[in-house]
């Protein structure tokens, strides 16, 4: 097993200033002249000077006529000046030209025509509603220094200066090579087999670096053998490209070819960084030009282009990268990151009573929902472990202020029709981002504690009073009003494979008889649930296989089913019904939002009530089987259990 | 004169609601089918689903060995489980298929290599460093709700769960018809003539279109006649166009065609808003489509795209606006407005110590300047009478923070060489933005006293002691400690029509002989240093014709004399070189950069110093001409005067 070693991880800023220092900008990317109406988002290259002045003549900046304004001085209310057509004034639209001999404009709603003539009953004062010569920019001026990004207003400023052309750098161009045995072009949109995936990072890449003003190409991918990965990182390099990028094969794996490809070429400068997800980063310059392996995994591959490409290539274009809003965020999770790397910590984030308050989302480097779901990035410098829930951290936002007050931040049990409520609620004239986190009911009610959430979805049946999510809130919520509305009634069952193979009849299948079991995550409902049943029928959990085996959502339970990882799960009947299994009816329970009192006027809130009252959510909910809604939209007292 | 009336002016909100209510949303914006990587930035018009699991295999998480978990049990430090490869383990890279019967993985290093067998020295629980199908996404779980703004992230989402294709809003589609006699084709790199401009409009708003993710085509410019109008504004209402906008036209002049064209193919719903600048907006529901007259001026046509046009394209297109990031601003400057009209201030922004200090951009909406110097928007709103100096408005940031950051806020006297340090200051690998406001020397010394700037150029002359600013600067800075860096020594000179026709050979001449004068303002260094020698030589001012006409900049004098509007004034040699104008020498002088002490250890200050103390810029300012760069960079002491 022969394996490349990393050269040494470094802080992501030496890495920066490593390749700054090894590039030749001035050579690698050059000076173009281009159409200024094409210009928007080019940086000049030189100061730009005004061709024309603006106004290029002494005009009128008002409807009306233009008059000499020695000949209103005598004017008056009541006492009029009588001015003839031709000689006295001549009538302008705004714009026109001052006419010879004329210095003021007196506006047309101050002019009461007598026939032919104009009355004036106030004086004006020489220039008065005159855009003279140049008051706006002198011809010979400098109109916009280099180095400086156009705006639409500058494509503007320029056209009517006369700039019709304009020096910029070169619009940085990236050429990305995805690589490996087991990427499968999505281009002839494959059905991935085992072992195989569906290459995505290439765009997703290509995209970001076009939304930084960058041009970036895929090229098709390449198998991991060095010839093929030479052949197109050659390609690459003898393309216009100014950036060659070859996609995954940057660690440290036995055919992790990328370092070997990019020395044939030139030199690698950095290999690993301080950072994570991140770490196997691979940056070099081959035959002048950067040179980037980037990290396999989908998250680790942004955090390389947004930490390391992005300033880079914003660099060869002489400018900065567009800085993003920052955000104090208090954390509703404890984060713990390693000492020695700075951790990019993904947050969902939303506004609860005056704070920011951000989830953490989940770790792994692989899971590209992190990156759909974050509303913000939270840097955990390297020389702490991690943050402590209840911290305030410094997060950079990926979404707007308005897009951020918008986000409802809702924790609890996982349920699919959560799903089918975050749909419903972007479509409103007024949207609301509906942004879970699936800890289970147990851990849903701890935030709501801890302030850290709007709303929380449970399904906590107490089997003394069989009463749902009351018995609960009164012990773990004393004195927090809270309001419970139900979202549905629901058929919770064990989720079989289809067929139902080993004909499994019920919970006390289980019992000692070897059937493996994927169980729910300690705090989660239908864990509760499940322990009830146990304990109904007389059964000891350590007789369950896979007792210990925990998941944290239903359709994760349908998975382990479905691959065969386990013959049964408890789960609903949505989960079992989406991926084709069998489904053992085991319970009907209620599933409630639990939301505090004092956040129903909150309008987020009031969106989310008025989209589960609504028939057509009732209507998806039934659609979906498994479900009743008779309930749904309705708020519950305590004792009402599963009556209407 | 038969003009146009306006219908009435409307709140801005008031109009936008009126167009949404009029305007039929479904048919004529469309769903359409677009690949997912060209899909970045696109509105979803359906919950999106994933048609495969992510991962789509349990896989090692890790590069190392996959194992049986539970043979790893046993192993302790110093006492470690032996395994053999095929039967106890298999080699895996990250991303690999876990093996069949394997359930952990053991990272390579953990594994110490004993000939052809694994020795383990720690137990490993089962799943470590295994990513388990669907631990990301479930096929069949809804990935994106519908009308979400693709992200680059998502499109990698889409792409790795198998969403070759997504289905997604039109892109919303303008097209833009400059109008007016007067206006001259920019594609035709055309010389302006007298009452000529170049259009430029037409590519400013394509241009913001294009930036808020809207499509936007120019059509070729049309006369103000009614027939030309009808026919070009037909043929964008049958193009696929979504939005059909009028350049200019849409006041109430005589020859505001807009309106009656408008009306040929549709409805006018709003003539008029209740905004400063803006306020001939025009807007209309034409066969279906959204029409719209823009309004002439520059800055009016501005604020009406991104007011108005903005949020009723980004409706159609079932988005929202992207929110700018919002400051709290100190107005360096009074800024008056009118009752009844909500007023776009446009603001250079700068830091000083804490607090972000905005300079009120001159008002015209022909202001181009303003657009391309504005760093932020404030409103204020249409129940006040404007703000007072020192009170802090609210705006819309137009740059980033970082840009904030950078700009630097100069106020004082205008010299040419500021635009050149303004050019070095861009250049720097830590560019600085120059915002430099011109409201004479005296002007600023009183935005230092009211700590509005950080810097102010003066050149303010006392006959008394034959000293430069520090006379001035112990009498209206009293305690303040600045500095006084010299800029350069200037020459100071009557600038003359090329050739001086006149025969002017100094101010002399000026008395009471009708020569034509073109003053500057009170307070600028340059009108003390002309009143200096009038007093010098006997002249009284009311015998200077003239003597009260005032301009800002030295550049503006010289335009006055290049067209004629006045015999000669006092000014820079480098403003009479720019225009080919003659100059008549008066006097050297010394301008200074005046900083408080406090910020020489701003970065910002540092690198203005840095800058003016490096030989090229002392290069690029004697090649200006009517310099002297002896002092230029030095500290000066009080008594200094121009020697070195």
């Amino acid at each position: 097993m022969k394996r490349n070693i990393y050269l040494k991880t470094i802080p992501i800023a030496e890495a920066v200033s490593r390749l700054k220092a090894a590039l030749d900008r001035e050579g690698l990317v050059r000076v173009e002249t281009v159409p200024s109406d094409a210009a928007m988002g080019r940086i000049t290259a030189r100061p730009v000077i005004a061709r024309y002045s603006s106004p290029t003549f002494h005009s009128a900046a008002m409807d009306g006529v233009a008059i000499k304004a020695a000949s209103s001085y005598a004017a008056r209310e009541g006492a009029p000046v009588r001015l003839e057509p031709g000689r006295d004034f001549k009538p302008v639209n705004t714009g026109h030209p001052l006419p010879e001999g004329m210095d003021a404009v007196v506006m047309i709603e101050n002019v009461v025509m007598d026939g032919e003539a104009a009355l004036i009953e106030a004086p004006v004062a020489p220039w008065t509603h005159v855009r003279r010569i140049g008051e706006d920019i002198v011809a010979t001026e400098m109109l916009l220094p280099r180095h400086r990004r156009l705006s639409a207003y500058d494509v503007g400023a320029l056209l009517s200066c006369g700039v019709f052309d304009v020096e910029v750098y070169e619009t940085v161009r990236l050429a990305l090579i995805p690589t490996g045995d087991e990427v499968l072009d999505y281009t002839l949109r494959p059905e991935p087999g085992p072992g195989q995936v569906v290459e995505s990072n290439s765009m997703m890449l290509a995209s970001l670096a076009r939304s930084w003003g960058f041009e970036a190409r895929r090229m098709p991918p390449v198998k991991d053998d060095p010839e093929s990965l030479a052949k197109a990182f050659e390609e690459a390099l003898a393309s216009d490209a100014h950036v060659a990028v070859l996609l995954a094969g940057s660690s440290a794996g036995s055919k992790d070819y990328s370092r070997l490809t990019m020395e044939k070429f030139g030199e690698v400068l950095v290999h690993g960084i301080a950072a994570m997800p991140g770490k196997p980063s691979l940056f070099g310059v081959c035959r002048g030009k950067l040179a980037v392996g980037a990290p396999g995994y989908p998250v680790s591959a942004a955090v390389c282009f947004e930490e390391l490409v992005h300033p880079l290539c914003s660099w060869l274009m002489r400018t900065k990268p567009r800085t993003k809003p920052m955000l104090d965020v208090t954390l509703a999770r404890a984060a713990p990151s390693k000492l020695g790397l700075e951790e990019f910590l993904r947050l969902a984030v939303g506004r609860v009573g005056e704070s920011w308050v951000g989830l953490p989302l989940a770790r792994g480097a692989g899971m590209i929902t992190t990156m759909t779901k974050a509303q913000a990035v939270a840097r955990i410098p390297a020389n702490a472990e991690g943050a402590e829930a209840g911290a305030v951290v410094r997060a950079s936002a990926l979404v707007d202020e308005d897009d951020l007050a918008r986000t409802l931040v809702a924790v609890g049990s996982h349920d699919n029709t959560l799903d089918l409520l975050a749909d419903m609620l972007m479509r409103r004239d007024d949207p609301v981002r509906l942004a879970s986190s699936h800890v289970g009911s147990m851990g849903g009610l701890t935030a709501l504690k801890n302030g850290s959430a709007l709303l929380a979805g449970s399904h906590l049946f107490d089997p003394e009073s069989g009463d749902y999510n009351f018995p609960f809130l009164k012990k773990y919520l004393p004195g927090m009003d809270v309001a419970a509305v139900t979202l549905a009634i629901r058929h919770q069952g064990l989720i079989v494979p289809a067929g139902n193979p080993k004909s499994i009849t019920g919970v006390k299948d289980l019992d000692g008889t070897g059937l493996r079991f994927i169980n729910r995550q300690r705090g989660a409902g239908t864990r509760i649930l499940f322990d009830y049943h146990l304990k109904k029928d007389g059964i000891d959990p350590a007789k369950v296989a896979g007792y210990a085996n925990e998941e944290f959502t239903h359709m994760a339970v349908a998975v382990n089913v479905l691959t065969g990882a386990a013959d049964c799960g408890l789960g609903a009947y949505a989960a079992a019904k989406a991926l084709n299994l069998g489904f053992i009816p085991v319970a009907r329970e209620r599933y409630d939002l639990i939301i505090p009192r004092r956040f129903l006027d909150d309008p987020r809130i009031k969106a989310v009530l008025a989209v589960i009252r609504s028939e057509d959510f009732k209507r998806r909910i039934e659609e979906l089987g498994g479900y009743e809604t008779a309930l749904t939209g309705r708020e519950m007292r305590p004792g009402d259990g599963l009556s209407e």
